[in-house]
């Protein structure tokens, strides 16, 4: 199932892309997008439902996060080597941990607003894990048996907030809007393998990123397996794992993102997100 | 007014501990204490309640984490000048932030448990703030006036793997019941000076930590106008801001939490945790 969120930004409604492609609306049958409602219990139960005869939403009305809101926003960091030398860091030898404040999330074509005193605002590209079922030390066997569905997301990073102002990065990955994610959750069942996904991302029309989930160093399952042995995970919770090379800080010179910039990223299978840039009011 | 939530853990209702020390039941009358539950408004609600008439809850009862759940748990490092020496950092000149996995929350009084692999656990008597109203951008001068209240918190630690597994600390911060929050959520009317609290550790019996809000390095205020500015801090936001010295870490040789070990911990106002440390079974 592709599931989505519609509506003016604080009012969406759940919904379903059809296999016709309609927007059908999902309010008053399920629960929003967040927590246990995108446990695999109340997705299987979104699957029962005969939804052919549910409203059909315009197309054209705005899609909002995927989730609702989430327990927690992680991040895995470097976790493509080419990114990991572009930066200048090496090759991590565990996963990286990080997160992102949960108000980062955003809708997947909404404006970004660079935020005040922002001047090096860059992208990257992600495929997104939201799990679907609560982990305990899970083996990796067991991993993607856990996993309610994948989503694309845009890591959106203040480069000089989470690298110059004193330690952990979590300064420089949560502004307002820093975390575009959907525009669908696209279900597990539908991603027979995470880790052959391309992904991409345009500036203005140019790519800049492009690589494959093939390529990552540490794959959904080793990631969720690892998390679980530091922490619980929950269903709901969201993890971004990592971005590929060709984002702005690695580029000769840096290139940060301006007013009127547009970027155009995707996650096979996943859909794209547009989104442009503009200065703070 | 002093907030708490008690019953077996995933079952805890909202109460309130009144004028007499007794346990008065706001299921009902109040959402949890989660989220917009804890903002300004619903806040002036609850202090509109005739709670006389409510019903008693015995006083034994165990007592849950005084939220429900957090959008985010943030938290402060190295904010007591003392404990940035002992633990061999530099005195921040900028806040440092990092946050725990919210799933961490747990009652103050909760057993901890070592989890699997733990060598290294530590304690942390810490100050909370739980914020009441959207926070963008606010000055030091407004900041209070954006805070719900305040709680005692534990922001207990896995010292191996906050620093010895590659990069951010939320690695060491996150495992389950490391976030224990309480007893009660004090209202801020009721701290009228949140830069004047004693605060004390105590493991075994014996004084290792003991400090005053005032040594702080970054205030509360600072802390939230400074948060404010890279981040949306939103109601039910948790921020734990810092521990004095006196960690296991700074002590020569260092001591880490072993099974039988027990913690008490208290902060002027906010009432005392105590913690029995257990083995994984």
């Amino acid at each position: 199932m592709k599931l989505l969120r519609v509506g003016a930004r604080g009012a969406e409604v759940p919904a379903l892309l059809d296999a016709e492609g309609q927007i059908r609306d999902l309010s008053g049958k399920v629960a929003d997008f967040a927590g246990q409602g995108v446990s695999l219990e109340a997705l299987a139960e979104i699957r029962a439902l005969d939804t052919s005869a549910l409203p059909v939403i315009a197309p054209d009305t705005r899609i909002g996060a995927c989730l609702a809101s989430v327990p927690n926003f992680h991040c895995i960091g470097l976790n493509y080597a080419a990114h990991a030398a572009e930066t200048g860091a090496k090759r991590p030898k565990e996963p990286i941990l990080f997160s992102k404040a949960s108000s980062a999330l955003s809708g997947p074509n909404d404006r970004v607003v660079l935020p005040v005193g922002s001047e090096k605002s860059d992208w990257e590209v992600e495929l997104g894990v939201v799990i679907g079922r609560r982990c305990d030390r899970v083996s990796e066997a067991e991993a993607l048996a856990h996993v309610a569905g994948y989503c694309t997301v845009n890591d959106l990073s203040e480069r000089a907030w989470q690298m110059e102002h004193g330690g952990q990065w979590i300064k420089g990955k949560s502004a307002p809007g820093f975390g575009p994610c959907g525009p669908w959750l696209v279900t597990a069942d539908e991603v027979p393998d995470p880790q052959a996904l391309a992904l991409s991302l345009d500036l203005n029309g140019t790519r800049v990123q492009e690589s494959d989930t093939s390529d990552m160093i540490f794959g959904v399952a080793e990631i969720i397996s690892y998390m679980s042995r530091f922490m619980t995970l929950l269903p709901g919770d969201l993890i971004a794992t990592g971005t590929p090379s060709g984002v702005g800080l690695g580029m000769k010179p840096p290139r940060f993102l301006r007013p009127g910039d547009t970027l155009a990223l995707r996650v096979e299978g996943l859909g794209e997100q547009r989104q442009e840039i503009v200065a703070a009011e």
